[in-house]
């Protein structure tokens, strides 16, 4: 894509052309400037297939705020729509329309709630909290997932890995694999949610971190293809990065070839006084290479060299490249520990495309109306109870047990508070039989999720860093219950409602109900 | 992220750091400028899981190449690069090689040959061939492997999700649930692969396509929450857009309420001389509902109207739904076939994400190296012989058989050429017990794949439409074999080398091996 055609496809016209069509009806039903209320939340954990997530990071908010910031129609983009014609040759969009949203189509009217990128969250939760004019809150819909959905999907999965590896370093290999610029969302998520530090170069610089990446197999390749060989192409590597100096070992054998020659190197370096990072494995069986790697670089004196893994790695790898190790090592008298300690991930492929699960259905939906000064709750029926949305004005809250663990989140009307409650009621969202009862000296705290971030289109958010959001994280995985966090078959952390919430919803689906059937 | 980000991160940088830390190295050693050859290609089909594609679409050039003509080493690129320091805070690259980049950091230098977009392509055979200076061919490799990876990966999932719906209207509707930007690739891919229109409005404008969509639940929710309802919604949608009526029927209750205020406003429509679209169908069983959608609207004399489906359709959840229809839609007195053909599909999620296979492993292999004039062809060795790529100058041809169907794609040395040979050996490319002779009697044409689209950075392609590829993309479907093109377990289809070329390859992996061993 050229230039001018990227900033037309990624500027206001990031959208579903159904959210162009919806405001011009809004439009000329006199209903476009009625303010409205839409809920972003996703419905469900991401489900890898043969494992689930027991909980998500939130990620993406702020580029959203940024492109929020921006977008606006501009003279070329109504251009175009005036441009468009429907079956019969007759214009889509008219002049009157196309006049209210030159003037009008920008991002000015909304104001926006959200939970902070970092924090950890549940499905059914609102995320993102979106107020303003009806014709502007639809067309933002489409982006607004665009930009967050992906963002807390990698966030998670980053999250995952993370623990998988018990903390060791984890580096963002994604670049290649992933889906087009998508990259870069991904670089910036996965960071968010777990990983040290990126590979990819421009995102490192742009967020400020130190890019991460050595040499690949091509560089052995190129000393070769010269007639020359593996153990040239390391002095080399070594000569010119004597104090960074990380050997991809597996280019001809790694037992026989790769790992000797990364020896050899590492003690020449050692006589001119710098010390080696490591080694690098990218293909074979990871676990055992890596215990034999460990006993080869021990006996030579080179207990601190790391051992980077790569190939394809993800969560559940990773476990069983652990229990492999701690399983096999000592049989080559490795210790598990110091080895899995020594240990650092590289992950590509499955982080950036979130494997298994490539996509957050997260969605956007109309709870409320403002109506003559008066908000009016909105309903969509499904046909599963857990699917329909709730609806109206909501308080987010999460509720702390004694422990200081996060015990549930709560969905409560908007004139509730849980603290004046001489107990909470958390009611299951969608089944009436199923409630648990919190007494206040059961309850250490109760904490409001959401923030406000756009006040009527003004910034009025501090946006954390990088490093915070990552501390909040860290804090929030803290206080999480150890079996929320399972890597397989998680425990089903509690969302719940208020019961005032729960009877409006029951009361809307039956008027909803009750309407279609006798209006026909 | 804010704009002067988005240019740094969209850039030159869009790329891993270990391919600056290996071009400095090359500049250290002096072969920073010497010609070398890498290979683009992928070693698999995608594997969705409970099933696997058996050929590619190949897509992505275009962009590639016009980020190839603007990219460059800026003078903030190399500012960041001389800010970066290693463990102990020396500096990471060095003026003298800095310098250098600032004057040679583009892709002047590059040649480059290609399969065109829109053709099948299968596995390890050359796709895109890249030769020039080797510091800039190695920089670039992140940044190709970015652009086509995906864009292959989206067309050919588009090209079964349409042979699936037998070939009918297919819309892409993935933006909100794509990896961020990617969605802009994701819905030209698409186009190119099978998608007849999407609903992406910025990309449609880029494209030249007109972006499809009409309404989406949150319409006929305003009207609820204003004390009206579902008929009212669609009546006011039916006034603003009398000749593109589609309305979405599965808001409240889609047999009950939904189709029924369809029919009433399609026949106050046509009183009035409009014809309607047709009707969503986004919940439920979408093969029972629309064999019931089609008998209601048959019976009430709408049987041109379109039933459009959406909601996490694919290729597997499409061939069902018309299994269904085939044997269930005459026991409600609905044709099957007639009903098939008035189905138009959305789909979004599982084609902008290529469900089950969220990414192609295109890989980016040294193949030779320019040596005092010389070519001399690489090697990488792998445990799996398979995963050896086939090194030095090729020629990619395809040969068609009598029934001027493909009948495999053959590597050939650059100075062999199929049409002179008696016989054409297929030799397997790693199992040397397997071979196919083909006479030159079985041969119909034998058409030579690659064409040169860049020389020494100029541009010597004219770039072809979109519409140009979508007829490619059915010209070559045309020729492939019905049991390639089948969606669950398909006939594998051939790529052999020649005797030649094999045995280069079994030269250079007994030599890599060789000289490994004495080594040491």
């Amino acid at each position: 894509m050229n230039r001018a055609d990227r900033e037309t496809a990624e500027g206001i016209l990031l959208t579903d052309e159904y959210q162009l069509t919806m405001a011009q009806l809004y439009y000329r039903m006199g209903l476009h400037e009625k303010r409205a209320q839409f809920d972003h939340f996703f419905r469900d954990y991401p489900d890898y297939g043969a494992h689930k997530a027991g909980f998500c990071i939130n990620a993406g908010l702020e580029w959203l705020l940024n492109w929020m910031g921006d977008a606006h129609f501009r003279e070329e983009d109504i251009d175009y729509l005036r441009s468009q014609t429907g079956r019969t040759g007759r214009r889509t969009f008219d002049d009157d329309f196309l006049n209210w949203l030159q003037d009008n189509g920008s991002f000015d009217g909304i104001t926006m709630h959200a939970i902070p990128e970092g924090r950890v969250v549940h499905p059914n939760v609102p995320l993102t909290v979106v107020q303003g004019p009806l014709a502007m809150a639809q067309i933002l819909e489409t982006s607004l997932l665009n930009h967050l959905n992906y963002q807390i999907l990698i966030a998670t999965k980053a999250a995952r890995i993370h623990a998988s590896g018990r903390g060791q370093l984890l580096l963002e290999f994604g670049l290649r694999r992933a889906h087009d610029r998508g990259a870069n969302a991904g670089a910036r998520a996965a960071l968010i949610g777990g990983a040290d530090f990126t590979s990819n170069a421009g995102m490192s610089h742009v967020l400020g971190y130190p890019p991460k990446g050595t040499h690949a197999h091509s560089m052995v390749q190129v000393f070769m293809a010269l007639g020359e060989g593996e153990l040239e192409a390391f002095r080399a590597y070594a000569d010119v990065y004597p104090d960074d100096c990380l050997l991809l070992v597996d280019t001809i054998d790694t037992l026989e070839s790769g790992i000797p020659n990364a020896i050899k190197v590492f003690e020449e370096l050692r006589r001119e006084g710098h010390e080696p990072i490591g080694i690098r494995l990218d293909s074979g069986d990871l676990a055992y290479l890596s215990i034999r790697a460990a006993k080869m670089l021990d006996d030579a004196g080179f207990p601190d060299a790391s051992i980077v893994l790569s190939n394809n790695l993800d969560e559940l790898v990773i476990l069983q490249i652990i229990t492999q190790i701690v399983e096999e090592a000592p049989r080559y008298g490795v210790d598990p520990d110091h080895l899995i300690g020594r240990l650092v991930y590289g992950v590509g492929t499955r982080l950036i495309t979130s494997w298994g699960e490539p996509a957050l259905g997260g969605v956007y939906k109309l709870v409320a109306v403002c109506d003559a000064g008066e908000w009016a709750p909105a309903i969509k029926i499904s046909e599963s109870p857990a699917k329909t949305p709730n609806p109206g004005h909501k308080h987010v809250w999460r509720v702390y047990d004694q422990r200081s663990s996060a015990t549930a989140d709560l969905l409560s009307l908007d004139d509730e508070d849980p603290w004046e409650m001489d107990e909470i009621v958390l009611q299951h969202p969608s089944d009436h039989t199923k409630y648990r009862i919190l007494h206040q000296d059961e309850i250490a705290e109760v904490e409001p999720l959401l923030v406000k971030v756009l006040d009527q289109g003004e910034l009025v958010y501090d946006r954390p860093s990088i490093e915070a959001m990552r501390e909040r994280r860290e804090a929030d995985m803290a206080r999480l219950d150890a079996g929320v966090k399972r890597l397989v078959n998680p425990h089903i952390y509690h969302v719940s409602l208020t019961h005032r919430l729960w009877e409006l919803k029951q009361e809307l689906t039956k008027s909803a109900l009750g309407e279609s059937r006798t209006e026909h």
